[in-house]
């Protein structure tokens, strides 16, 4: 992609409206517009990181045995009346009503819905157990909208919810998100961990949000320093019991604010971590609250009708762009991890025009493309330290620039982002050196 | 994927509600379910029919230089009331008072908040041309939602605006959408005709509609028969003079009800074609309509203020699921192109728990997802009859039919969806000669 051709409107000053650094950052990078309050349009460069973070949730929730659907984001109030929630839920939710004066409203969460697609279409044990997930855009009305994606109104979500026979099952359903969470956020290159937590009004018994630590987060969190380096689970069957990694993974002490208890805290001594998190992820075992609500119930082994179990589970999908920036930036702009940057490489053209140059980078871009990689090529008619100080607030992981005086000894500069670090290499090498990371 | 872990609640019966092929199938196959009036639950099958025909949108909507935003579904009323059309557009828009009784409505088109992204972030006619597209839910409330996808409330849509600095970029962008349209409908195995379209609402005084010849289309169509089998543009130059393209593609007689100009027609004699159709995608010159409303210009090479030329261009992506099923089914059910079906191959075991059945049925399910694409493997319990009839019914190109008989001698049957065609292979033939057309 031609900078000259896309659309990132840089910014060099800080925008005064934004309180915090993803934020910042976004607007400054040209990621994000605001809409209006808590409302943003996604420009390419968002947008693209956005699609990378929507599909590694997406593959890993495939790969726990999830189902993807596409729930509506206008729901008919009916189904929340049923459920009792409607009168509960309060001002967050964005009531509408239609031009036939029906009661509707765009959903801020599916339980409701989801449970009457199980009811309709689900009679038997045989059916069990299923977990169906969506990616799609919610809308809680915030009071006060505030720090860009951190507390927006409208955000894209993934929400997941499993439905059992029986509690066993259930909370096997629970143990392989809790994995598949596991998994997402490393991949995403963040470090979240699993905290016992309330249900609040989602209800249910059994809960943990997934929080990065931050120095920036929204919440002081304290653990064990254990978990700074347990290891990831890889390999996973998630048709084999997985409760050793979930227990591997809970037992140690975690708390976010609420869950906090100073004295636990403080026999863990040296091994104590106090820090601030931001939540990215929240898993619920709900029981059966819904299924009765609702009267989803399948015909069991015996013959007899059965509530069915149910958990629900969500990734904030939008949020997570900001929890990386907040997590993984310095003071010249976003430093991406690999697996969600929006181009995995960026050119540096140091003298558009000298043919040497230009046909260097053309032939460097078509070579990238060829692995089936993005790379953005910084075509524009701007000084050099213009295109350094973009490629690195862009956060574009490796960068090449390519001036006259290498370029007459073929050779170009290849820069790793998250380092910084640097080396004078031969065009060839360079994309070789890159290709082998692809 | 096993269909017994996979959710596709497939019908015996007709549903009552549906009226035209599409939904009835949609609904039969499982591939989707009715919320509310004109609102849809899309499942897994059905959601992996509309990610295919999105991807296809996507891909071709990049080669023409479109670059991929997302706009919000929720807008403030302001940039409606600057544009004029907030009074203008009826009941169709969806209003909404948010909790600080703030006019917000839910786009069921975008004009204005793209330009206001445009005229915020670009301001030097260097930056020109743009095109920026987003794929994301609309609403529009229908007087009276009916035939399912067809004239829903809530859907899927591709829109693209383009921004030129004189009408010459302009038409150049408005044609690279045409030739676009082209490919992305051909993709899909739909033959789609542009045709002289009013401008309506929208604006504009150049328009096009993309009209998908059906059999059970929703209004009379008539075009010249050359249209049939005109021979789609491959390997496009999308920087390249385009008109040549365009031109042959619109200067034949073609045109729906409204535009239908008897005389003209009847000229074409044997040539003419009369037949029903389904608009699918529509694109408009806009000219300065919304520029000069929102006030979007940019400083152009001699350093005056010019209002820029605007274009618009949708395609409607759930819709295009349903006119795909319209133009490509029989009496059995859905006939998927290959390149939108929601897998590409099924196998059929007809005797779940035999040994050399069970083993063959996971020797072929492996070998096709190694190949990268998805199997759906039918290892439920039921009978051959309910088995090739659901197989059919959801539509899948290739059948792959496993028998006790058959696999003794080593021997498999090979069904082709579209045709009927039935040979038998060997095992390892049948992998070949697919994985030859993966």
């Amino acid at each position: 992609m031609r900078l000259s051709r896309f659309f990132a409107p840089t910014l060099k000053e800080n925008p005064t409206e934004a309180q915090i650094v993803s934020h910042r950052l976004m607007l400054r990078a040209g990621m994000i517009r605001q809409h209006a309050a808590g409302i943003y349009n996604w420009l390419p460069l968002g947008n693209r990181v956005l699609q990378n973070v929507a599909r590694i949730v997406r593959e890993e929730q495939n790969a726990a045995g999830a189902l993807e659907i596409i729930m509506p984001t206008i729901q008919s109030a009916d189904l929340w009346r049923e459920s009792g929630r409607y009168d509960d839920y309060g001002a967050e939710m964005l009531r509408i009503k239609d031009r036939h004066e029906r009661d509707m409203l765009y959903g801020p969460t599916h339980e409701e819905v989801v449970t009457d697609i199980f009811r309709t279409n689900l009679k038997s044990y045989r059916d069990l157990p299923k977990n169906l997930y969506q990616i799609n855009w919610k809308f809680r009305d915030e009071v006060r909208p505030r720090f860009g994606l951190m507390r927006g109104r409208e955000f894209l979500m993934k929400d997941a919810y499993s439905f059992d026979l029986d509690y066993a099952s259930a909370r096997h359903s629970y143990n392989q998100m809790i994995v598949a969470y596991l998994r997402t956020f490393a991949r995403m290159g963040l470090r979240a961990i699993p905290m016992a937590a309330e249900t609040g009004p989602i209800g249910g018994t059994l809960s943990h949000e997934f929080i990065v630590l931050a120095d920036t987060g929204e919440s002081a969190v304290y653990c064990h320093k254990a978990y700074l380096d347990k290891p990831i689970p890889e390999n996973v069957n998630y048709n084999a019991d997985l409760s050793h990694i979930v227990e591997d993974w809970t037992s140690l002490y975690a708390a976010a604010d609420e869950k906090h208890d100073p004295k636990k805290a403080d026999e863990l001594g040296a091994d104590l971590v106090s820090a601030r998190g931001i939540e990215v992820g929240h898993t619920f075992y709900l029981g059966k609250k819904y299924s009765t609500a609702l009267g989803a119930k399948v015909v069991g082994p015996d013959g007899n009708q059965v509530e069915v179990e149910m958990g629900c589970y969500g990734i904030g999908v939008s949020r997570c762009v900001a929890a990386i920036i907040e997590a993984s930036h310095d003071e010249n702009g976003i430093v991406w991890p690999d697996s969600v940057a929006p181009f995995y490489v960026g050119i540096i053209n140091l003298k558009v025009g000298d043919k040497a140059c230009d046909e260097a980078c053309e032939k460097i871009h078509d070579a990238i493309q060829l692995q089936g990689c993005d790379a953005l090529y910084d075509d524009r008619d701007e000084r050099a330290g213009v295109k350094f100080a973009d490629m690195d607030l862009m956060g574009i992981p490796w960068q090449i620039v390519v001036g006259p005086k290498g370029i007459a000894k073929g050779m170009v500069e290849l820069k790793r982002r998250a380092t910084g670090a640097k080396e004078e290499l031969s065009l060839e090498s360079a994309v070789s050196k890159l290709s082998a990371t692809i």
